[in-house]
């Protein structure tokens, strides 16, 4: 297991542990973890805090070349929200822990240059597959459906 | 002027006074602003509070059925950022004030169906221009330059 994406679900548990929607997310700049966080729509009431637009939020203002080049690692794929802010800052590669349960923008991303791995991670499928199963109005909302 | 949009230049010309990025936002639900928000770079670090991220944030969690009836207005192009928050939540259309001093992802918002009218409203066009002659540095940061 990739230790990046290991410390994304690490922070997905976390957010279900809290009674959240298990989403999570690192950036990676280097070697070096410079952002971490998950989904805050139950904790905090949020509409933005999906987990990559935490860890974007949490990595703090950043010159336009640290983004450049680092890598943003989440458990499931971009939203259209999160791709857009990996749009915004020009993050060059996105490694996707599952695209099973939800399919977000990868498209849009690799047509703007982004390169996009994913890994279809067991561990995130059955996360998220749970998650939805027991939530899915909660799901729901999170995605705007 | 209409009224919305001059809450959204409020909204820019508090940001301004606080020291930050001056440009706003209102979300407009069947007339009733539920949502108005700045830039929040400066004031509170942020790297994803834009003036529309910030008024999706400030509106709280909403139901799709809201989002979908509701009509954003934001004094500048809203940045990739934005917009795919625009859509992930399915706001029919949306009034920019100005896209002369930056033009956003209009056109991705137009090619999934969103309504766009800019205004190019003389108002927002000089705030911007004065802020981004006086902060150059601060202004690329905001849209990773």
């Amino acid at each position: 297991m990739d230790a990046f994406l290991q410390a994304a679900i690490d922070e997905a548990r976390q957010g279900l542990a809290e009674g959240g929607i298990p989403i999570g997310s690192v950036i990676v700049h280097q070697g070096r973890i410079i952002g971490r966080g998950h989904n805050r729509r139950v904790q905090q009431g949020s509409a933005i805090l999906h987990g990559e637009m935490d860890a974007f939020e949490n990595a703090g203002r950043q010159p336009a070349s640290v983004y450049r080049e680092s890598v943003l690692y989440t458990t499931l794929s971009p939203c259209p929200m999160c791709t857009g802010a990996i749009l915004l800052y020009g993050i060059p590669k996105v490694i996707v822990g599952e695209n099973q349960t939800f399919m977000g923008d990868e498209a849009l991303l690799r047509e703007r240059g982004v390169q996009v791995e994913v890994l279809q991670d067991a561990d995130c499928i059955a996360m998220m597959r749970g998650f939805i199963r027991d939530k899915p109005e909660l799901w729901n909302e999170d995605i705007g459906v």
